[in-house]
């Protein structure tokens, strides 16, 4: 029975600018925790503060307008939905005051792909096992209510699981199903995350992510081909 | 360790009009399986052949335009993006016809909320469980590439986990944080379901969503709210 299991990582402490985040994870995780072949989710918020992506909350509207490419549209209440640098399109260009100390904000990283990549790295060479790595941030979505985890930030996996060209259980051609599997582990892993609680990583081990280069930019959809932009 | 588990029901044979769909999964998945607080996700699929929700291929132009209520785009390939009766955006309206036997296509349930409380009503009868059920089906999304399985069926539990006036780990009161639970349930299931597969239906344990009635008509965005739509 091929199931899938998420398992939270309770214990890493509060993390501050120039924190190594994968160790604190390693650390909390325990020897042997981590395996050849997981996933390992990390919340955004963790990643950009050990990166120093905070400033006071004076300059929330200036660090929107400077984490913007360009503003979609702006609702009624202020919120303006953002296409970020990376291409990503959110509320208020991922900057946002939850889960952080004091009057402050954090801004999404610079480069959340490297991120990725350097908290892959270090995990191997702390930990000597391969695993993917997932930043998660939490997204609204068009026309659905709610938010869900997405992928901000891969390495170590492609961020899709490819159907085209294979064959349904009929033997006909499938067409056009792709699953973003990156998103799809950003959201199971928010599960086991909560809001509230000190759990800013998990572990997903069964799942069909497949190994290799990739990035959370592929996700992006390419501004001539999208029908919403 | 409050970890989650998404497990696979295996040996669900091919699924016809007038089927018993929740008889065909408590059978499978055997005795004493399924357990008190599981989230149960079936496809999309499986409902809609049960429920005779078939036609030929031939028909699937005036299926999609019967099944949209409107539709908001459409692709450079020639597919729409539409927007059912139920309020779901998605491609197509949601007729496919992947997995499908012969030349036919598939429609999405005339009333998937129903569906879901139907199925959960059946296996409290069958197996004396008392499951949340989502009915999944994989979408598309604006901004982003590759689909994601989401709920258009839901019962027996909350969709969303509202954190919405709650507090963060620094007693700060959290806004806008309200989860769309169904979603991600649906799209950790998808991870076990695979597209090739005979998989049509899992188990999320331990998932925190709410027990109490719900609906994924819930999730629709109004369209007077919706800024894309």
């Amino acid at each position: 029975l091929s199931e899938i299991r998420i398992i939270p990582i309770e214990g890493v402490p509060d993390v501050l600018a120039g924190d190594d985040v994968a160790l604190l994870i390693v650390d909390a995780a325990g020897d042997g925790t981590l395996l050849d072949g997981d996933v390992l989710v990390v919340t955004q918020k963790v990643v950009s503060k050990a990166e120093g992506r905070i400033l006071p909350l004076d300059d929330k509207s200036a660090a929107i307008e400077a984490e913007s490419k360009r503003v979609l549209r702006v609702g009624r209440t202020g919120m303006a939905i953002s296409e970020t640098h990376h291409g990503f399109v959110c509320a208020n260009a991922g900057v946002d005051e939850s889960n952080i100390e004091g009057d402050n904000i954090a801004l999404l990283p610079v480069d959340p792909d490297a991120s990725a990549r350097r908290i892959r790295a270090r995990i191997k060479h702390l930990a000597t096992v391969d695993v993917g790595v997932v930043i998660s941030d939490t997204f609204g979505r068009a026309w659905r209510l709610g938010q869900t985890d997405v992928a901000i930030g891969v390495a170590g996996i492609h961020p899709f699981v490819d159907h085209v060209g294979g064959v349904d259980v009929y033997g006909k051609e499938l067409v056009a199903t792709r699953i973003a599997i990156a998103d799809e582990l950003a959201g199971a892993a928010e599960m086991v995350m909560g809001k509230a609680e000190r759990i800013c990583a998990a572990i997903v081990r069964g799942a069909p992510a497949v190994p290799g280069p990739g990035a959370a930019v592929q996700i992006v959809r390419p501004a001539q081909d999208d029908l919403f932009r």
